[in-house]
């Protein structure tokens, strides 16, 4: 495949296999193009999608694996045409970093949507290599795919925006969610779910955090501020919510019952899934029609719109939970993760920490 | 329970048991209160709910049944309050005819969703009586729940829009899918799908019928008006239609897979449920997300929208395809609708064949 022959070396830390282990692993990213941004990768959050590709659970990994997609940097380098950002912005990329730019999706600013999306990491680039995501010293985007990171969100706690953030916050726009008032349930008190709540109290909505572990009640009520907790798996508690949400939005991977989150809407409620469950979910079809609600689905958010929310979260001061690693103790995290033992999000202090090994 | 003193004497053909067997019925209809309009009734329309009823399949018959929801009369009678309509008006009464009238989904002129909804047959009303529908004389009805029939529709062919004509018409207008140029695919070519093409056409949408009878071809793009037509059993020539749609509208109860319809819509498509299906359909989750997909459902509409519906019909010609029977070939005509043998709405011409026996 054609290759541009001029490139940037750089150093991160890669998965070689699918044991997942990371370790540390020298490569080279293209010279800037024109549109090219080069940045030196400051912060990186750790996504549950890190784990999955690490571990080739999805079935798709190419070796070596360097992921991290919530990406917060330094502009170092500007391509040509390159007018939206200079030398030393604080910028954030998040999950893609390549589309089409022609089709119906991405004229809409919906790159996310695109049939030719090109992901930030473990995705065929346009000239054919491997993408190499954000465990690295810098990186080198298109600058379309590069938003401006607010000076008064913090780089660290900040980062996570760049995935769970607009990962909660585009659908909640799109299916419209958010209008002061009313009624929301978050399902899973997680990466995603913990961002949810702040950004619906920001909307001025009521929040019910939904969970399977009773332990999570304090922590969603008095840390994060919701309204009301609900475990899932008491019958008694749930009864009692039935038909008093608006919306719902369910962060949970595992398989689950739809039956139960839609009993807890009103008519004309939405419930909108985040989650990628591997196997199809029951759908009653009765609740659908007589109660005009809706199942959807949405992932992350275009350019724009992730720009938007990383204004509208600095706005609101809101940041991730987030628990600073070095880049060195990520495999001892990835386990972590693995276990759900993370408040609630890892991120590694690329910038003080990655040395060249 | 509390029933008015006064009553109206009224006629028609009720079920008796759940053989579903319709015969001659003589019964009362309360006396016309401030709100109330007695209605003459020339034509009713001939609902699957109606068949579905009279045999019990729902397991919730108050025998004796008297059926229909698809009403078009003449005004005989109003009470001291009604100014909305005055003696001889024509007028319809589609499938509601009470609810609570406070709370907020009637205050959204959303009636048909209030949790208290008084249907027209079948269901309990306000004074403790069983509702009694449209294969009949004359019924009597608040104001709130009586529609304006258009002078230009005509009475037979006009009456199912009061049912299958709102049930498709209400969730294009909800769920967006009115844009000119976008794609709809309607599943199932019967009372309900023959109308939602015309609605669709109507709105500038261009549409694919997708069934799975090879023999409604010709049908569907001869006499209605179809743009193409999809044999969902024919693999080929699904494939070939994947990505292509913007909205799918499904008429069809039978369970069936969900799948294949989803991987029909482009991103952002919306899949709308309108029939029955006794059991939970799968739901694949992976479309929904990557594709931001959705499944919703809806049931009819309110006054206001099928008020609405009427006169958007009137303006662009739309009626359903009937067959008009007399009242004494209903028992005839409820086989042929159990085995879909009908294109596509029986009528019943109640003015001119509800002789009392």
């Amino acid at each position: 495949m054609a290759k541009s022959l001029e490139v940037q070396k750089a150093f991160g830390w890669a998965a070689k296999d699918a044991s997942g282990i990371l370790s540390p692993f020298h490569f080279s990213r293209r010279e800037n193009g024109d549109e090219d941004v080069s940045v030196k990768i400051l912060y990186c959050g750790v996504c549950h999608t890190d784990l999955h590709s690490c571990r080739n659970e999805w079935g798709n990994a190419h070796y070596p694996l360097v992921p991290g997609h919530e990406i917060v940097g330094t502009v170092t380098k500007i391509g040509n045409n390159v007018k939206k950002f200079k030398v030393g912005d604080r910028v954030g990329v998040g999950v893609m970093v390549g589309s089409c730019m022609l089709c119906e999706y991405c004229n809409q600013d919906l790159e996310n949507y695109c049939p030719k999306i090109v992901f930030t990491y473990n995705s065929i680039d346009k000239d054919g290599t491997i993408t190499y995501g954000g465990y690295a010293d810098m990186i080198v985007v298109n600058q379309r795919f590069v938003v401006h990171f607010p000076d008064s969100l913090p780089a660290d706690a900040g980062a996570p925006l760049l995935c769970a953030g607009i990962t909660v916050y585009s659908p909640m726009k799109y299916y419209g969610m958010t209008e002061p008032g009313k009624h929301l349930g978050v399902v899973g008190l997680g990466g995603l779910g913990h961002v949810a709540v702040k950004i619906a109290k920001a909307f001025g909505l009521k929040v019910t955090v939904i969970s399977s572990s009773p332990g999570k009640e304090s922590e969603a009520i008095n840390r994060l501020g919701a309204h009301a907790f609900l475990v899932s798996s008491d019958p008694g508690k749930m009864k009692g919510a039935i038909g008093t949400m608006d919306y719902i939005i369910d962060t949970v991977s595992a398989a689950h019952s739809l039956v139960p989150l839609l009993s807890l809407l009103k008519a004309n409620g939405k419930l909108i899934t985040l989650g990628l469950p591997n196997k199809p979910l029951d759908l009653p079809i009765f609740p659908l029609v007589l109660g005009r609600k809706l199942v959807g689905g949405s992932n992350v958010g275009g350019t724009i719109e992730t720009q938007e929310m990383l204004e509208f979260c600095a706005k609101h001061n809101i940041t991730a939970d987030v628990e600073v690693i070095r880049m060195d103790e990520i495999n001892t995290a990835m386990d972590r993760l693995a276990k759900s033992d993370v408040k609630y999000r890892f991120v590694i202090d690329v910038g003080n920490s990655l040395y060249q090994q």
